[in-house]
């Protein structure tokens, strides 16, 4: 795909190749990131980073990453506070919105209003999710912490087994990621989810096309035993009809310490998109694993920040520019890579 | 007026001079907001952007102007989120705030409130729309789109034919806009509304004052047969006793492509102060216009940008200064003008 | 203490020196307040600013301070727009955000949350109100407003007189107040509240440990009369059981011109933490005092810029050199000190 000044909406746009780049690109912000030094490429350029629906990680993240390159973010937060709450269009808000920045990031709560939003919209526009259909750069941070954990171990993301654990028909993440995964060769996949739960049909056929192998489980300890990764994730409450239904699948399979050590190979690394759900009666992911080093969840957001400004440095054009722009950082940093 | 440290609370505070000095600063910030180039100009200072009522379009705009002129951006959304809601005065948040930053714009729901906030500040205030009253920078864009609008058919302002479509009463838009024509000559005017939304009386009574010529119509298709701008404007549902109220006028007067084929004259064009109410009840103008060549709006808010971008830059007294900052700019930019 | 590097969570950490060293380099930053020149020693640096809870003036004044030198805010105001709301950790919400950002500051209506965040994060952490518990930035801006403003009285906080008036329970500002006050010798204090709104007594405790002398009050007229500072708060409606019951001591302690005249000694100082309730039910320091020059209320708010740019400076190693990245002003400043 062509970066440079276009929309990205969906993991769909991405081949091989374009995946190798964003990581190849990723790998150059770390130094940024870690405050060896800074960059000021993008002096003077305005993200607009419009968030209609509830979201600290996703929302910061991008705005950091924006600003780390040395640009400034104008914000919005939650549906209420907007014109669309008086019955403007997403087509009005789009048209008007690109007037004023040099890029957006949208996140909205309906199924494609972010695709609908980048049509009428004279800047680039990066989904950052549209209800439970698409977030590509989660699933490209996904997928670069699979290969950098992966890596480390001497192992490739081809040839691997992946245990995707909890709500697959919701989690807009998982989804995202099957299609990425699907680039690459000769995964075996553990499917572990509530009947009701289950991975969408045709997101389950994509993976069986490319030669996926495919087991499925509705107890987690049958289905982590042979695995490189489990990719856990939370019942995503707010996709269901109501909270009660949503309850019902809270908490039916959990991930501890117990469990992993009973269960899984030394050194199988676990993730997690976050949030994840910590109050009693969720809890799929047990925070006794906060010490274990094979948890990899808060290395996978260090990397989101770095993804998120390969992505915006590519759109932009300035990925083989910003080291022309560096500076010395002239404070003292106390950031430690996780 | 001295825009110099002054407040902008009212379009009253202009002259025709006035407005042509904003103006052509305005067209002098063209290549900021088109990325040709950037300043730096107020590197360093700070905007206080207190929206205590929702708003997206004018809130974003004031934000990138001051960005674009290479300031910060301190923020407020919404009135439950701040000290206002335990009980404090405008007065104390005046005088707190104004210690904070270098200019303050704000928008509050009820009348007269920022001139109250301006009273007690030790910054300039610009007056982003207290409740049903003014909304200066709205009305100054306006005038400027009309202005361009006019001059492109080889028109000018006096002597032209306006027709104001639809909430009349409480459209403060339509008010600021109003006493801003004042100001020019032998204006024909044709008011189309509800009879219960009408223009006010003494808003009314100062443009027979003016000579301005005043015809009045209940229906679209009578009123808009021999103008240059059809100004469309939503029911300010926000500012009616009830919702259930301000739904026995909403769709009352609708402009769509037929209306507009069967009754206007070539190149007419349509201004609406946005948001429009797209929701089928509503959708005073309809989207079956939007690639009509004479709708406008979006080129309002194109414009919006340019005044707002002006009117601070004359306030802090950089509008002779600006281009002593100038810069390259850095990153590609797919920025088209509307 | 050693400040670079640390987190600022409770008013306890600092012994005298500390205080000292933080007022020395609070007044280095009134000509930045000023406006008399700038600083960019913070460029590129990041504050995410976590308010979990509503405010306006300490939210924008922290934001502001971190822009006065040179920095970029990324910002989260209210619970319900964020992850937390989704059952995420305030550990998993740490662990996460120190990795955008060089430093957080953080509201929260839990009782020792930002405790527990500050341990999960991996950069510092300044307690900005935690529940009913501290916001030691408030004690150090009230604590640098009474030295200076007894010092333009030729005296000092040493063997000063100090009346705590209104909701002693519950405002932690007068709790931190005391803690810091506790650092020096001989004061008298003169505690006036409702009997149900008294001073914890672990707090009294402390007072009378330290050697100080304490006077009980439940009318303000008996309290003020010989006194060099005032110190006002208004009732902590949001940490009662109900409104109802917090209304029951709203307006029962309330200061005016009058009552100050008839019972007050010349020149003495009257503080206030801010929001002062000026509703009518409540209106525990009436606004006909506003032009009294005695009223030290902005004077408070200003410093409270002055302290926290100083706290930020120190931590992040910048105090010594941030005039070495002086710039000029670039625009007419309207700034007035209070």
């Amino acid at each position: 795909m062509e970066f440079l000044g276009n929309h990205i909406l969906s993991i769909d746009q991405f081949d091989k190749d374009d995946i190798v780049k964003v990581f190849l690109i990723a790998e150059k912000m770390i130094p940024y990131a870690n405050r060896e030094k800074k960059t000021r490429v993008l002096q003077g350029a305005i993200l607009s980073n419009m968030f209609f629906e509830a979201s600290t990680r996703t929302r910061i993240s991008f705005g950091s990453a924006f600003n780390l390159l040395g640009g400034e973010v104008r914000e919005t937060t939650g549906i209420e506070a907007s014109s669309l709450a008086k019955g403007e269009s997403l087509y009005d808000t789009a048209r008007v919105l690109s007037g004023y920045s040099d890029l957006i990031v949208m996140r909205h709560p309906e199924k494609n209003s972010v695709q609908e939003f980048s049509e009428a919209s004279r800047v680039p526009v990066i989904n950052a999710g549209d209800g439970e259909n698409e977030h590509p750069s989660q699933a490209l941070l996904d997928l670069f912490t699979i290969k950098l954990e992966l890596e480390s171990k001497g192992k490739s993301i081809d040839g691997s087994n992946i245990a995707l654990v909890g709500d697959l028909k919701f989690g807009r993440a998982v989804h995202s990621l099957c299609k990425a995964l699907n680039l690459f060769e000769n995964i075996s996949f553990n499917l572990i989810s509530p009947e009701q739960l289950k991975l969408p049909p045709e997101i389950r056929q994509d993976l069986v096309y490319n030669g996926m192998k495919i087991n499925e489980f509705n107890s987690i300890e049958s289905g982590i035993g042979d695995v490189d990764i489990i990719y856990v994730t939370r019942v995503q409450e707010e996709r269901f009809d109501s909270p009660k239904e949503a309850n019902k699948y809270k908490g039916l399979l959990k991930l501890n310490q117990n469990i992993y050590t009973e269960n899984c190979e030394p050194n199988t690394v676990i993730m997690h998109p976050l949030p994840r759900d910590s109050r009693p009666d969720a809890n799929e992911l047990d925070t006794d694993m906060n010490e274990n080093p094979n948890l990899a969840i808060y290395r996978q957001t260090d990397n989101g920040l770095l993804v998120r400004m390969a992505l915006i440095s590519l759109i932009l054009g300035v990925d083989q520019t910003l080291s022309d722009y560096d500076e010395d950082i002239s404070w003292v940093s106390s950031k430690k890579s996780n």
